[in-house]
């Protein structure tokens, strides 16, 4: 028995309020203007939105929010509604609570019940891994569509409009780095012209490296001397790439293209300086290459599925898609192949 | 093309440290021995096992850990080695770390390396969502040999060593309960003499139900008023039978079998008391179920792998075994069917 093509028939994000310039984040911050330049030099990042207001400080979108409203909009742009939907899956690194889980209850505010709901905890890496899980329950007969869901918020780890004096510096560049939102594509084994087509999603682990970026949690009474959030920006921007340029290696070779079949690339988004390195050692020139995190910031788990969206709409027939990830913890590398109808 | 059997080749747990008694613990929390007789027969719990030294307050296990001793072991059992594994997949709902994964970590210190490996953020139906997706892989054909692992460590949330004074009655209750551990089954699909087989596993969203228990997470300098674990007794030991009920009819549906067919069944562990509604509803006598809370305390993710090892352990050919499980959070009802060969 073959098994089904695996159809993507929509993506949709959502993102919470306008986009923060480096100056306007500086400026609550309490850093100076050389700081908003180093944010979009230095780090490659010259917008984020935020699901807090920057003035009251107030939270102003959870990840179920966004994960919501991203997922009504692929349901609506694929013409299905709740009733279609016969799996969720979802990657977040940065879920709202440990339990219930995120993805449940964007199931339970869409009216999607009865179905099998998974989440996965992972870094970039995640929705990835979710849309892996998705495609091999959709081949293997036991689902139609599926809402696969990526996205993270940052805003437990970060408050740009309270005490900041608290911050350390490598706090300071994740503060840089940051940014909220959320994707959903809409999956389903059954065919529709102009509807893209998953021909190959991967994820492999890389053991023997020590992670890069880590990302704690604590209990209510922890008072805890542990740092919330580290990042080696020397390991992720020299690693990253060299990790990219495998899995880019190892997908074409599994989908039979070559480097110059390939019409949209969309590179693992650490940062736009990570980005640029990226095209460098895979060879892409910039016209190839669809890449959000300069205005988003790093949603992490979102932010393929920002990429993925805005690669899909400016591709007719026949476009190839490869996307990218390398999750920089402990690692892994991976991506997915997509072809349009 | 037929699906492969997927066969459980072994299965084994990792507890850290001695038990800890009622009155032990009562005496640390400073609470009088009517709180330990009420935690025995209120609760249903006689002892639990803590990833903390009661007297000096140091955790002295992680959850990674105890995922790798008792993958160490699930391997040693099914006489494979790390090389011979080509899946992992994790539930637990309160992993080490956000980033990284902690099945990573198990994975990178078993030396485990390549391939694609899982966590899945979840209540107490983790486990069985992480060996839905294994068995599922498994049966598509792309990878061979997987470990499921499952377990919890309540340690950022309580504290028995530490101040108590703040804990809250729900937390009193909590603090009962809890109990911290982990098991990973070596699933195949090799055929081995006197293994079992998964006849089937599902999980299912119960849409329509608020949760029924919750637990957050914290950054590091979020001074909250959320409480980190909320429990409504009273709705989980009322909703949790039903629907082990309803899991319970659907999965004895999609086998076959009768209710007499099933050896061994293994209710949702919530606590000793919710057991024995569940097998009071069920019908099923105390001479088929096997039942681990009351000795281990609830390790949430990693009770029914507790469980399924005791069972394996004292069945022979044709032995048949229903394994269920009910997430109150956000609901989900499911469960696995196991026959040895």
């Amino acid at each position: 028995m073959d098994s089904p093509n695996i159809h993507i028939l929509s993506v949709r994000t959502a993102l919470p309020g306008p986009p923060v310039d480096n100056v306007a984040l500086a400026h609550r911050l309490g850093v100076g203007d050389s700081w908003a330049r180093w944010a979009e030099t230095g780090v490659g990042i010259r917008s984020r939105h935020l699901a807090r207001d920057l003035e009251s400080g107030e939270i102003t979108h959870t990840l179920a929010d966004l994960g919501e409203a991203a997922a009504r909009e692929a349901l609506a742009a694929a013409g299905l509604d709740a009733q279609d939907v016969d799996l969720l899956v979802m990657g977040t690194s940065m879920p709202d609570m440990l339990m219930p889980a995120t993805v449940n209850i964007v199931a339970d505010r869409l009216g999607i019940d009865g179905v099998p709901s998974y989440q996965v905890q992972s870094g970039c890496a995640g929705v990835v891994q979710a849309m892996e899980i998705a495609v091999q329950r959709l081949a293997g007969g036991s689902a139609r569509t599926a809402l696969v869901l990526g996205g993270d918020t940052w805003v437990k780890h970060f408050d740009p409009s309270g005490d900041v004096k608290h911050l350390s510096p490598a706090e300071l560049v994740s503060m840089a780095l940051a940014g909220d939102g959320a994707g959903c594509a809409v999956l389903s084994v059954e065919p529709r012209p102009g509807a893209a087509v998953v021909r190959r999603v991967r994820t492999r682990l890389v053991g023997g490296l020590p992670p890069a970026q880590t990302v704690e949690w604590f209990g209510a009474h922890a008072g805890t001397g542990a740092p919330a959030v580290t990042d080696d920006r020397g390991v992720v921007e020299r690693q990253v790439p060299v990790l990219a340029a495998e899995a880019w290696r190892e997908l074409l070779d599994d989908v039979g293209w070559k480097d110059s079949d390939v019409d949209a690339v969309l590179p693992p988004q650490h940062s736009g300086r990570v980005t640029e390195r990226v095209c460098e050692l895979l060879g892409v020139a910039e016209s190839r290459v669809t890449s959000r995190v300069e205005e988003t910031g790093n949603n992490v788990n979102g932010l393929l599925l920002f990429q993925l969206e805005r690669a899909l709409a400016g591709l007719g027939s026949g476009g190839r898609v490869v996307g990218l990830t390398v999750e920089a913890t402990e690692w892994v590398r991976g991506g997915i192949a997509v072809e349009v109808l």
